[in-house]
């Protein structure tokens, strides 16, 4: 069995990268999927397809949605959902991201600095593993997907 | 993954084809379902398989459930349903599906003109996109399954 | 049990006051819920609350919102939708609702001419009976409630 | 019958009085439901029922597991939910809160200034409405109770 | 707690009444609801309301569509389903009431003599109790209900 | 996309042979599952494997609950279910087995002659189709799952 | 709000009394349910009822049946679950209940001795909260129920 | 179709061995999943990987939360789970599964010796199968998918 993992939050640093290398160096039996990454992309889609609305706020809605038919699309059928709250911006869509796991019953790990602990208590009770670095989100999936703790 | 689009709605025009070529032309990893097309098919397929009824009501019937066995089952399996309403004909149909896909979850795109906006409204504010042609259909759907918004 | 009866559709003749007086008369145990058919409340709540937006189709969708939070929340309560297609306009939203009802598995009565019966068979296919007169439904409510056939 | 309405987010403003007196005001058919909102007893809860942990993660884990009790009961309960995102602090329990719900399939309707609009699009994309202000949650709970537009 | 009890199957003997007179004598806290169980009734609820269609197949069709607004609904909201199947008559509506009260995991008692016994074994096989008269039925109520086994 | 037949009901005539061949002879992408057939294993596989039970009613048990794990788990896994009502037996399992597929909302077609009708009609109208030889059964599932009518 | 709270396990020590106790004095507006806790009840109900049978693993399946109808309703119907794990007896129907429970997405807390905090980490892990005194389950419903931490 | 099995419970035993054994000689088309069941592993991959707490309750914690990605995963998606109760150790955690598996109604065989046979009667009522040796499992695994009731 491939175990599919979504890849939720932050997307201006390289933590997808190095989770996703890190996997492949280990060998995993894993497919990662994930939200559009390339953040122009991303605002731009809605009124890029479908036509500039005259207010801003529809621009985002717009973007917005597009962007929900792939990301609802790829959390519900991903096995385990891994929320990366950085340092920078409020991401709130990763925490929202993280509400639509735990509803769903989907395993769910969290990603972050100690600094947000206390900010993100309720999200970190509702997830299985609560990771500091990348590299132990791979350690976990490996020990999930093949019983081996590793080196 | 490949995804599934369920393509709902008006069976008179070409858009199906439009869509469908334009995404082969570009080479999306999508696959398309749908319900039957041919009109007098449709319309026949209960009588002439289960007998001729008295009355044209149960004609009628005889032939909406055996297209439904077809239509319940895929809009059920789609990944994405789009649902088009053209100019003519009332399409009830197309929004008893939407309504259907919206219950379930599944993300809907509508796809008809500017001027049953107001008519539409309930419908749209249940989709994730509202297009006008074809082509922002297949734009979505590249955007959606490959991150790329397309020339 | 008092029965929640919601009532779907056309809110431009008194199909809904024939349906409770009649069902007030024979003193049936049933409860019912509805849109707001106050056309132009319904059509202006989103604005009037939340501010107009610069374009037609942002006002349709804010006020459909509004809407939604009334409709949806009370056909997930109903015990039956009753849905109501009149001899004008393409109520669309009508058909959305059976839909909703459809796939939630909630009884559905359809009430409409028989000159729509074509249109509408992949609809009431669906729906466990087809009335044509809001007595009928008074009717099919009394037996269903309290098992007595009426004179 | 009486809607429940969950307030969910920012604790540290006086808007769940403006949401509460006001509909108390206007005579509407809601009760209202919420986290524990004072502060002090959210955080401390779990260590004072179950006892003090050694490190400060687990003392948040036992508070947030406590209150979770409480929250994901009530969501679970609630007809709407509204979340309220303030000026301040991440409140990724707010959004967290939204995913849940949005999750669920319960109406959600957000409370923000326009500056966080950008941020927040991916929740606001999941709501019915977005308001700035506590009278118009107010404004739409009676329109959608009652079907009254209000003066 | 008021217990819901559907009661399922047979109409041409007493044994409604039986339980329904041996659970009042009781005084358990229980209510019983059930089909219509005026044969007549029921078999021309539809003909009677919504008109004599031209042949008996769709007469019966209609008639079970308005039963089954009815019975669909009931067994959905019944805690406990109990299914009698007698000795005459073929009763597949009550073996199918059995399977719908299995799939929702509504807890499921069968009564019926032991003659039927192999014959029953896929749906006894689903009940959590398989009784023999309906005095049995009214001692498993009470003692689900007050935890009494009673004289 | 495979299909998924459920063939449920009468093991005692050569029906499912008759749609398995006619389905394999039009070339239809549809895969069939069933309960076991062969009448001596089902009603021996609980006590072969498990050991005798003293009494006949824990050894119908026995065998009922091993056949049910096959049964269940394809019932819940078919795209589409059938079932054939024979001309002996009560067959109480098929109408138990249309019971399951109707609450989980699988499409449902059954087989039967028209002697059975009024018995039967409650489980017809949960059917999409009432088909009365197995050729109609293959006619049906080559219209749903490719379109044609076929000569 | 009146929360309903199952308590779950062992049945020879007075914790449920203590915990019901304590609720009263505190006011709470809480109601409890659980299993028959007349532990000789509980295990001849089925035969005393269903009549005897030869051997005493259908013996126990019996009463096992009939003690689940109560069981897997009021599970079902709870707001919270409390499961207490004593010092004797292996209490397995304690932790199927929690898995159970946790399946079902209810809340559920745990009460036990910290001798078993190593064999129950898995239950203990699907946990909101875990108890060691019947005192800190009630003070953990007064605060969810009421916000108050209490004295 | 390749039917999963989630082989759940008894870590300390050739249980498991004996099954696949068995299955792979029988030329089965079943693919077993399950827990992890190098013990150490299992015991220390939390703290291994997210570091050493201070407190052993929260290092089990840890430990259980890793280990619950797998299991919830793997038992969701299994077709059947067997678990298996040994004659030492309190096995919680079988009981746990076993809960998880009747609430999400996947079908549940037992395994274990007759003198757990009163202490699990709650488990052993919710299965389909009760059986005593692996070798039993294998000839029901081989019954339910090839419908043979071998030698």
């Amino acid at each position: 069995m491939t175990w599919t993992i979504y890849l939720s939050g932050e997307i201006h640093t390289d933590w997808r990268q190095r989770v996703e290398q890190d996997a492949t160096a280990a060998g995993l039996d894993v497919a990662f999927t994930g939200p559009v990454t390339d953040h122009a992309a991303s605002d731009d889609c809605g009124a890029a397809i479908l036509g500039e609305p005259a207010e801003p706020f529809w621009r985002d809605h717009l973007g917005a949605g597009v962007n929900a038919i792939r990301t609802r699309t790829l959390i519900e059928q991903a096995d385990v959902v891994v929320v990366r709250f950085g340092e920078q911006y409020r991401q709130w869509n990763a925490a929202f991201d993280a509400g639509i796991a735990s509803a769903l019953g989907t395993p769910l790990i969290t990603l972050h600095p100690t600094e947000h602990d206390h900010a993100l208590k309720e999200v970190d009770r509702a997830a299985l593993a609560v990771a500091r670095e990348p590299e132990q989100v791979v350690s976990i999936l490996r020990y999930v997907t093949s019983g081996k703790l590793g080196s």
